[in-house]
Formats: C-alpha cells, structure tokens, sequence
C-alpha cells in the first residue's frame, strides 16, 4: 500500500513536470521565434526623440503607439490632460471575466549627446563588450545569424520604458499568431509624462476613472533585482520634495568685514540639516517613522530577496550604510529624508571670500504607505519652528529680515503617495504561476522598490485596485544617464514574461 | 602774576591755533590748487587693464608706475618673483634721518563687463546721482568748472588700490612744487598681485629685505569707517583657507534605491560644520579663541570707533548678528570661521534626485595675532577627527572606501598671519598729528580691520616694522564688484591726507 502510494506521487509529480517542462519550452521555442521581430519593433519606437521636456517630440511617438496598438485590435482613446495627453488602448476579449491595465511610459529623460558614446541616441545600435572591456559597435545584421545574450542595444530609453512596451508587443504578436488568446480583457495606459514627473497623471486618472477601470494593474517598468533574476515589485514608493533657503546679509558681504558679525546662512543650514538626523543617517523628527513596525513575517518576506549587501556597498564604494533599515530591504520600508542638493556661495575655481546672502537645501523624501507626505511635511515644518524659524512662502522683505532673528523660506510639493499590494493578492498568486511557467521557479518578491512610480493616483481612483511592478530589464542599464541600453537576455525573457502573463489563465 | 600767566597762556594758545589754522588753510589750498591735475594722474592709471589673473595686463602698469616714480626723482628696482615683480620706489632726501615704507598695490579684480554700467570699466567715467537716485554719466570736463565732492569716477581699481596711488602722486607733486619736502626719506613698495593673494609676496619681502628697510610702513588701502570720517588701522586680520570634502557613494546614485541606506555626503558635512559652531557663530572647538582676552582699556579703545550697529543691521539686511564680540569692533578682534562656499549635488533648475556623491566646503578663517594658523588648523582638524573621520589628502581609492566608515578630504592653506601696531607707536603718534593739522581733528583709530592685507611678511621681515593703514576712500565703492567708483570728495581728502603725511616732520 505504502509502496502504490509512493508510486501514484512520483507518477504524478513526473506527469506534473513533463507539463511544466512542455509549457516551458513552448513559451521558449515561442520567444525565440518572435525574438528578431521583437527587435524590429525595438528598433522602430527607439528611433523617435522621446524627451518630455519637449512636448514637439512627443507628437510622433503617440501616433505610433496609437497604429500600433489599433492594428492589433485595440480601440484607442486620448485621455486629454494640461500637458500631453494619456493614451489608453483597450482590447475586449470574448467572454473574458477579467480586465488587466498594463502601464508603460513612452517618454525619456534628455540626452547630453556628448556624453553618448554613440552619434545618435535616437538611432539604436548593437554593441558586444571586447577584450579590453570596451562596448564595441557592430552591425545589426549581426542578429540574423545568432547572437549572445550579453550583447547590448544602446540607446535613449531602451530600457526605461520603450523596451518592456516594444517586449509587450511582441509578445502580443507570439500569443495572437500561436492562437493563445489571454482570457481577461486588457487595457494599456501610457504615460508620455513619467521623466518630468507625471504632473498631470492624478487628474486624468480621475477624470477618466470609468475608462481605466480593471481588476488589477501590471506596471512594466523597472529593472530587476542586481541578480538579474526573474524580479516582481510589490509597490513602490512615493516623493514629495522640499527646497529650503537660509538667509545671510542681503547681499553677499566680505568675510573680512562681516565675518563673525553676520549670521552665515551655511552655518545656518547645516545647524538646521543636522538637527534632522542622527549618525546613523535615522530622522530624529519625533513621529517621522510612526506607522512603521515590521513584524518577524515581514522581516522574513524581505530576507526572502537575494541581496549580497557586501556586493552593493563595494559596487557603489561606501565602507558603511546608514542604519535606518537592519538590511537593504529593510531600509526602503520607511521613508527618506534625503538632501539632493545643497549650495551656498561658491566652491572650487569660483570661490569668493564673502559671508553669502543665502543657503539652499534640495531635499527629496521618498515614501512608503505609512507616511502620509502631508503628516510628514507639517512634522518638518514644527521642527524648522522649534529651532528658532519663521517661515515663509517668498524671499524676506526688509521689514521681515529686521523682525525675525532666523528665517527660512519653505517650497515643498508632493508628487504621489506610495503603493503597495499584498503578495497573496490575485494578481500575486497568478503572476506566482506564469513565472514558474516561464522559468520554472518564483520570481524575486521585493515588497516595496526604492524608487518612485506614479501608480498611487491609480489605486487611489480605481477602488485600490491592487498593483504589482513587472521588471524585466538589466539593473546596469544606466537609466536617465548618457549609453542606456537593454541587454538582450533581458529583453528576449522580458518578451517571454510578457507572454507568459498574457497566456496565463485568470 | 595769575592774570599775567593766564595772558601769556591765551596769547600762546591763540598764536598756537593760529598757526594751526595757517596750516590746516595751506593744506587745503594747496590741495585744491592740485584737484584737476590728481584726476589727470588718476585717469590715466585706470585706463591700463590690471586684472593680476591676466599677467600680460600688468606689463603697461609696471612701466607706468616706474615711469612715473623715476620722472619724481625715485630710483626703482623690480624685485624679482615666480610672478609678476614688486616695484620699489626709493627717493632719498638730503639730512633724514628716518625712512617711511608706502604700500600700494596696482593690480585689480577681473570685470564682468556685462555688470558694469558703462563701456569699459577700464575707462573713467564721471557720474552724478540724478533725481531718480540713479547715477548718471556726464562729461569729464564738467570738472573744470565747479565740482561737487558727491560726484564720482566709475572704473575698476578707481578705489582698490589704484586711486590712493594717484592721490599720493598727486600729493608729491604739491609737496615738491610747494618747497614742503618731506624730512624723511621714501620708499614705495608696488604689488601686482594682491588681488590673487600675493602668493610671491612673502618670499619676495624676505629675498630683498635690506632694500626694503624702513623705520615705518604706511599702507595706503581699504575704506575709510562707514562714516566717512577721516580713519586709520592699526593692524589687519590675516588668512588662511580649507576646502574640505566628504563622501557618499562613489557616483551619485537614485535617491530612491540608495536613500536611507547610502550615506548622504550633504547630511555627513552638514553634521560636520554644525559641530564646530554654536547658535550664536561662536566656535565651540576648544581653544580656538585661546589667548585673546579683551582687557577693558582695550574695549574703550574699540567702543571709541563711532559704529551705528542699528545702521549696520539695516545696511546690509541682517536682524540678529553673531556673538562672537560684543560689539561688531569686538568681532573683528577674533579669528573668524566662515563657510564661504558649499556645494553637493544640484539645486534649483538642474536638481537631481540622487544622493549626490560628495559635499564640498569652502572655508576662510581670518586670523588675528593671538591666533596662529598652524595651531588652529591642528585644532581643527583634531575636531574632525573626534567625529569619526579619516582624514585624507586626496579623494579616496576605492580600498579606503571600504575600510573608513568615514571619509574626509582637507586641503588647507595659510595665505599670511595678521599684524597689529600699538596706537601709542612711532608712527601712531606721528600720524595723529598729521591728520589733526589736515582735518582739524584725530582720526578715527581701528585696532584691527577685518578684512586680510599682506602685510604680516613686511613686519616678520623687516623686524617687527609698526605698519599703520591709512584708508582714504567711501566704504560705499563697490570694490571688487561691479561699477567700483571713488567719490570725488574722498579722492580731494586723499590727497590732502597724503600731503599732510608727508610734510609731517618725524
């Protein structure tokens, strides 16, 4: 008896495997079938200027996507906004029960054309590291043959965010042509507003709520954890930012003449960004981390992410991290307080001998769910006053500089509030089996990343539609800097992820 | 007998202010009498480029200033240094017994033409304040007829330090052509490169000091007090400079990725700085102030210069001032410790959202004599190191990245030592009664001046020679700035005080 019962569990673990095994290969054989039309497409929405500084550059790539994605089946709609507009793609799919949304941004960060190792970042090249550890330019024609997967195409926005769209396409294309239809109804939103800070995102999605509505929400955007492996982010965190200025004399005064006598906005703001933190890099603002205690299943559910500390802090070249988390995981679960920017006077070949007229601190805080942005600015602000400080909206009058000992002028915005999905969620047990589908194992789960996606106004329209970050591109892509690129490994698992989740039934 | 002392006694002091108003009369006509011949010296010295960071510019003014000493019957030797050479001026003069050292220096600040209100800045021009408040040009012949002291001439070096050169010529020239020789000998030291710190200077001072011997050093620079009164200074604070520079990761990385868990260079100085200084900018390392104690004789000496601190305040815009002394004379008996410049990452339109990779501070100390350069910087840098840092020449090689949890960069230099001469001095004495016969009345005397000359070199050199600075131009000249000017009124003043100066007997 013991004997059968062994042997009908090892017959159906095998049966279970081989299954495993032919869906494996078949989204395999699938990809690398699609694999060069995926890099025609590639190359096709890369070759548009995409900079949303530029509002005219943006005119060419909404008409592509809108072609791109009619002649795919999709009904398209503009969602009008005070900058460009959104463009949403909906495709009905017979008796599904289900709608996905998936979002993409289609704009880019400028490009200093200097800086690019290339003649053009609009124009996408190939290039494969050499002996001497150089990327070396060879023809695309090379793909026609075979290629190695750590070849890289190098261009303006390859990796954030044209390719994982151009990696949806194609898999559209696979899954259309293979006669594997999803079963759930989808939308596509895309963003041509993301690299200036989706300004005018939270008011469409508002207004548009009803067309946008879906059961959950699939951000592909991002790269994958330092490990390249298969990556899904639970949420992200949010930004609100704040420029502080500190006042000296009027105009800046000699330092010999002032010196010891006007009060030195530098000192100032170095009192004032001190008091803020700790040695370990931890907020001191009473309340600031309030909300946040992880329990032992969260700390163990962060632990679950591969991270080899000593490789990050080596990779970026600091001896020691600041405290605010046990681990790197655990740091990006409270949010930041993080000076980006400080100047007063000169510095370098420009200096001057003076007390200067003015300090100012660019300071960026990244969030998380527990701390509402507006809790946290109205702490900052009753920690600015209890140092002594009036604040206010505009440069001082003369009448304020005589009446105020110290004074501070306060500019601080909020972007978007963070998200963040349970794992056990609907789309976190599904997209648990198109993974294992596609590469026979869980994907990484982070539970929040670092960085910041303007998904919350979204949650916040459609009913906290839950919302899970799709990475698939290589982490050293240098996103926003000069020679991004996407490696093709990357890009060709990305496709087979894309089809995996788009055949996956829900 | 008591009415005929107490006649003799009248008819002395009356003959007494006799001759005192006799002489103060000669001066001033004799003053007058040179005006327009002054503004002839004075224009043609400003219309010569000077900008010391331009070596080239200073070949005309050297000849010039040797041209126009020898045709006054000065002997003149270059003295030599790795830049540009010190002129030395010597007119000896038959039976004196003493030799007078003036200190000029003909080289100016660099010109950013696009700020000045006129063509060149290297061509006077005459400007009157119209009915609006505004200056406005008008003809230089204007001064042929009538002038008004209010008036003033427009060009780079007009007061730092090319107008009191031209008002001593000028001076000369009355002497001589009045029969008033001086009874003293003469010597003229010419720097080309104060305004670059006059880095040869001291190794110059200390090669030629047996030509530059001397009973006494006038230096014949800076402004008079705020309000215009007649002033001299007995001393200047000195200089020395640190850059200091702390460090995140080795590239500026995503704000979002690495915030809470890279240190932030920006928050490590801000702590830094904070550290060395209390509310009040007074310095909190221990010793700093070491040596300096203000007797009370001392505090009357300084309470006798006439501030209107509220005027101050005002003046530059500043509602509180630093504690360092009790009175703003008081401050500038300190060492100073001013951050001038301080720079990390972006601010304004160029932020990014990163934390940045390193935080630069430029400081200044101004030194007093009690406060020895050498001994504050061990100071100073004991201090940095009891806050944890590792202190470094030079940016840090990824292995001490990795080995010291805090890193810091110092670069420091000591440009010269203060200098300080006794009011009761021989030259204290003498000028005092130069300035009661010009103007009727004792200077204003300032123990110490807070801005840095170099003028600590001649009195190492030259054992201990008392230096004395005689200041002739309004406070309100925009030396260094844009649109620097000379009031006319000071420039006539200027002259009268060098001629009494020079006709005082010693």
């Amino acid at each position: 008896m013991k004997r059968s019962i062994l042997f009908i569990l090892l017959l159906a673990l095998s049966m279970q495997m081989h299954v495993l095994a032919q869906q494996q290969i078949d989204l395999e054989e699938v990809t690398d079938a699609y694999f060069l039309k995926g890099i025609g497409i590639l190359n096709d929405i890369l070759s548009m200027p995409n900079d949303s500084n530029i509002p005219e550059q943006l005119v060419a790539n909404i008409a592509w996507c809108e072609e791109n994605l009619e002649k795919r089946g999709y009904s398209t709609k503009q969602l009008q906004t005070d900058g460009a507009p959104l463009v949403l793609g909906f495709r009905e799919v017979p008796n599904a029960q289900k709608t996905v949304l998936f979002y993409f941004h289609i704009d880019g960060q400028p490009v200093d054309r200097k800086r690019w190792e290339q003649e053009d970042p609009y124009q996408p090249v190939l290039k494969k590291m050499n002996a001497q550890g150089k990327w070396e330019q060879i023809p695309m024609s090379s793909l026609s043959d075979d290629y190695d997967a750590d070849w890289r195409i190098f261009a303006r926005s390859s990796s954030d965010d044209k390719g994982p769209f151009a990696m949806f396409l194609t898999a559209w294309d696979a899954m259309v042509d293979n006669e594997m239809m999803s079963n759930f109804n989808v939308k596509v939103i895309l963003d041509f507003e993301e690299e200036i800070g989706s300004p005018n995102l939270p008011a469409a999605v508002n207004k548009y709520k009803e067309d946008l509505k879906a059961d959950m929400m699939l951000i592909m955007d991002g790269p994958r954890h330092l490990s390249n492996k298969p990556t899904i982010s639970f949420g992200a965190r949010g930004i609100s930012q704040i420029t502080l200025t500190t006042y000296g004399p009027r105009a800046a005064q000699h330092s010999g003449h002032y010196g010891n006598y006007a009060p030195n906005p530098a000192f100032r703001m170095a009192q004032l960004l001190a008091s803020m933190k700790d040695d370990d890099g931890r907020v001191t603002i009473p309340g600031y981390y309030d909300g946040i205690n992880l329990t032992q299943t969260e700390r163990d559910i962060l632990s679950q992410v591969p991270d080899d500390e000593g490789e990050i802090k080596s990779k970026i070249g600091i001896g020691t991290t600041d405290r605010v988390g046990g681990t790197y995981q655990e740091s990006l679960q409270y949010p930041s307080l993080n000076i980006r920017g400080l100047s007063s006077g000169w510095v370098g070949d420009e200096v001057r001998t003076i007390v200067p007229a003015d300090a100012t601190a660019e300071i960026d805080i990244r969030l998380v769910p527990e701390s509402d942005p507006e809790r946290l600015f109205a702490l900052i602000r009753k920690h600015v006053e209890d140092q002594g400080y009036h604040i206010l909206d505009d440069d001082p009058t003369d009448e304020e500089r005589m009446k105020y000992p110290k004074l501070i002028k306060w500019e601080g915005s909020i972007s978007y509030q963070a998200f963040r999905t349970p794992f056990d969620s609907e789309p976190g047990i599904w997209l648990n089996k198109a993974y294992i589908r596609a590469f026979g194992e869980e994907p990484i789960r982070k539970r929040i990343s670092g960085g910041s996606l303007p998904i919350s106004p979204f949650v916040e329209a459609l009913d906290n539609i839950p919302a899970v970050t799709v990475t698939t591109v290589n982490s050293d892509n240098n996103q926003h800097g000069p020679n991004e690129n996407i490696r093709l490994g990357n890009y060709k698992e990305g496709i087979k992820t894309a089809l995996a989740i788009l055949t996956q039934p829900l």
